[in-house]
């Protein structure tokens, strides 16, 4: 399955910061087929690495999606029953307006005069895409961690437009736990020379401040007892301690990969701008309490948490479960067993494919 | 209880890397009185960013010391009983050669040209400290953390010299996790310009970078229930979100401050010998198990560990005891319920104070 990606430009978005932006671009990818009666969409939102490039092979790069193990035919978001939809977020860097694009007012690129966005600014952009695309109300929102709050601010967002939603090893706000790794990684940015007040376009990009900042991440995203079988104690190359600042274990090794891996793929103001917008999420939105937002949803529920997520734990998961079982919404809550923390909803395919089918074959049935 | 620190310079130091450092400055404090059959000797040893100063009032700085509230009279290692003592580390920089010591054969700092040091190098550099007391056999070691890695390897180094060991929050070896940890705070100081390959001495240091690693330490050191009770989502100082990238959250305000706190006390160079000392550190050091390692050890053991404790887990507890229990070696174990993360071997006193009190003094009822 060869995907192109597509682009729509939208005349302007109203923030919740009070600014406006103009124009903004989306960059989407569908997969699957709109049926006549335009009921079997699905939006598929990414987490804070993610884009547009949910399955399938790029035309662009011949790389697979990141979700592409969960959507295409006969998967658990089955392209040959529905139609699958996915955009790089409002702030991305992957083809959607962000920091690194073109301001029309100055014909510079954005950078920190970018206004500050939040989970709620990306939702309304995608349902900009959802009209455009012709698509009155989706069958699911499904993401994890990042794309787990938008699903959950469409639900409250635009009760009557989502017939279901499944939030992913997600919260309903971040900890302060979560917002002070966060809060690190921004440093290590900012702390960057190169990164120059955001100010580093058309030159050298704050490289080692980007790629601190993502391997303080991997470390969050995966387990204890996910690194100790993967890596445990191993030497990169030797056989004994180097006895300097160089790489001795393969786990340091690693995450000087992932880090610089992440750099030629990422732009570190969106990485500032899309990390706040996390921390800023907050369901609540200082209503009293989490039941009383969730009560005027709509949507049928499909919960699911890792029980070696420790970066977002159980216990968030739940508290969305207990918030809509008070006010009787329909919601269904699986713990997968899994060792690979926060990773495991994007890598533990066998047991979230059954479960999403079958959630997802239950309310295409329910709307006929 | 005005204390002063007390300094040692000792000839030379050979070290586990093959090089010998000459000469060595040992800086201490002793609190309390060596009995006249000097058996009343405890050795209290310091985490990553401890000193000499563990107890009473600092006749220089007017400070308590770092264990204060553990150490003194009546208290869990009572001074009107025992004669306490708590050295600065090899590496160090609080009186203690390190890498921000001059080096006699150049003049200048060491920086970087000082020898990547191990446990097993500190806990020599004790043996002579303890030499130079008089002291034949303490009555006990004991220590948190990187403290507590120093207790185990005290007891497998020197197995006739140690009558009791108390390793708190501790492990036999890092976990990738843990050195996962350390790795990333050595970057954030290396990628620091201001570091200038370890050459900052007498310049500004690496402010920046040796915060940030301290801010990634602290979030290790509390719990994520400890995070939520302490901060929850409180703004600083705003009644909303200040849409812009300076500190909206309590718990970033609280970061910084510690990590800016840090700076003015702390060496970035020791901090980069001193976690490559805690990584490198494994008790087993390439025996076929931690059980064969322990059966020398002649020690009586009181292993304590915490309930919310991530960064050391009580499972890294466990295996030492189990290991001890292996080999038929005296060994209690309490894990203490607390909800302070690591932090709690410093602020959980009621229950340490008791434990540890009992503990000593049976060992000390049976060396009469």
């Amino acid at each position: 399955m060869i995907v192109q990606t597509q682009y729509v430009r939208f005349d302007s978005l109203s923030l919740d910061c009070g600014a406006t932006l103009s124009p903004v671009d989306v960059a989407y990818e569908t997969y699957g087929e709109l049926n006549r009666e335009r009921t079997n969409a699905i939006l598929i939102l990414h987490a804070l690495s993610g884009d547009a490039h949910a399955a399938g092979i790029s035309h662009e790069t011949g790389k697979p999606g990141w979700w592409d193990n969960m959507i295409g035919p006969g998967k658990g978001f089955d392209t040959d029953k529905y139609f699958v939809i996915c955009s790089n977020v409002l702030g991305g860097c992957r083809g959607t307006t962000g920091p690194s694009s073109i301001n029309p007012a100055t014909g510079c690129p954005y950078a920190l005069s970018f206004p500050v966005i939040t989970i709620g600014d990306m939702v309304r952009l995608q349902n900009m895409l959802i009209d455009y695309l012709g698509i009155e109300r989706l069958l699911a929102v499904a993401g994890g961690s990042m794309g787990g709050m938008q699903a959950l601010q469409w639900t409250v967002a635009y009760p009557d437009k989502v017939a279901a939603a499944i939030p992913i090893a997600t919260t309903a706000r971040h900890s302060p736990q979560q917002i002070a790794f966060n809060e690190v990684g921004r440093q290590a940015i900012m702390a960057d020379p190169d990164w120059n007040g955001g100010n580093y376009y058309g030159r050298r990009p704050p490289a080692r401040g980007l790629a601190l900042a993502r391997m303080i991440g991997h470390i969050t995203y995966m387990s204890d007892e996910s690194m100790r079988e993967k890596f445990g104690r191993r030497l990169r190359d030797k056989d004994r301690y180097g006895f300097d600042f160089s790489v001795d274990f393969e786990v340091e090794s690693y995450l000087h990969y992932r880090g610089a891996q992440f750099v030629d793929r990422f732009d570190a103001n969106s990485y500032l701008y899309i990390t706040k917008a996390m921390d800023y999420f907050d369901l609540t939105n200082g209503s009293a309490s989490l039941a009383s937002v969730l009560e005027k949803t709509q949507a049928r529920f499909l919960v699911i948490s890792f029980t070696s997520d420790w970066l977002y734990p159980s216990y968030q998961s739940l508290e969305i479960v207990n918030a809509l079982r008070s006010r009787n919404r329909d919601v269904a809550y699986c713990e997968l067993n899994s060792n690979y923390g926060h990773d495991a909803f994007l890598v533990e395919v066998g047991e979230q494919t059954e479960i999403v089918r079958g959630f997802l074959a239950r309310t295409f049935e329910r709307l006929r």
